[in-house]
């Protein structure tokens, strides 16, 4: 018989960038009682957002942060700047990325790939706390 | 016991840009029948797509419409435009956006953040007729 | 009666760039015995991605390559270059496009738009066999 689950996930980046949240959704499923089924992640932002990458190399991190800031650079000529220079160039990278992703769950686990982590990309430098809304579906 | 109903909405942008569709949702959602689960919103087209962004400053919109128009350009060194200048950047945009979003729901509502609204992203100055495809599940 | 069927679909791309998969997922989804539902794909990669594109015209392939072969290019100022130059582009081009889609299904058909197609998005020259975690839940 299928069966859903949710919750809200509270989560504060401790930098901007990428920071991996695997093991925080790894520890909600283990416990949710549906074994087999999908996750879904949404993130309730628009200056932060979801990235599935590598989670064994910190240079490959550390080129994809450096990638996004020279391709929505903090000095674009923007008419939004309300929140200062970090402000719209966080909405440009949470277009470019993605704001949910849907990951399939076997044994209650994550069916990622070994080299595959999942990230919040926190794109201001405020670090202000973040709501990941978990929704699984399953059995 | 779960459940599931679905949908095809007709929607024509008003203007290539960034149409907020979020109410198109919500109206649906309102009547669809499930209270709890979740939405997939998914476009049938390869030169629309699908956004969530900040759904309050008007200047935000028009930053990310033109931040778009200089990082897939018209005039840009393209094989294909059978259907004019707009037709290739129209489809770079849409791969680097998206074409399926997944909500979860709650209430008969979306669980969109205070400053999140769900946009279609017309990319053709012709302003086609669009199908959006959602899909509910849930109960 | 909702329920749910999941495979892991192997695959190899018989060349880097845009390899259509649109058969392989039909062919599964005919024989998985849920007419309508939502089917989910999860690329298990962090070097090759999914992309919903024009089926029809190879030049809008060919341009869709091109783009991204500049946007993230293979002569970047990368640190991580582990496995050759080819390898921090496949990381960039994967989270700038998606590494899952959720397709609508009815009557054992993904309700893709007529131009419509999916592809397999693989960034590396070697052409690894990926695993493509199929989900689909409905009745």
């Amino acid at each position: 018989m299928l069966r859903q689950a949710s919750t809200i996930l509270p989560i504060r980046a401790s930098r901007a960038g990428l920071n991996e949240i695997t093991e925080n959704l790894a520890s909600w499923l283990s416990q949710a009682g549906i074994h087999n089924g999908l996750l879904t992640i949404f993130c309730r932002h628009t200056s932060a957002s979801l990235v599935i990458q590598e989670n064994a190399a910190p240079a490959a991190r550390r080129d994809l942060e450096r990638y996004f800031a020279r391709l929505a650079p903090e000095d674009g000529p923007y008419e939004h700047d309300d929140e200062g220079p970090d402000d719209m160039p966080a909405h440009l990278r949470s277009a470019l990325t993605a704001t949910q992703l849907s990951i399939p769950v076997e044994g209650a686990r994550m069916m990622l790939g070994t080299w595959q982590g999942v990230f919040l990309f926190e794109h201001r430098r405020g670090t202000p706390e973040r709501e990941i809304v978990l929704h699984l579906i399953g059995e």
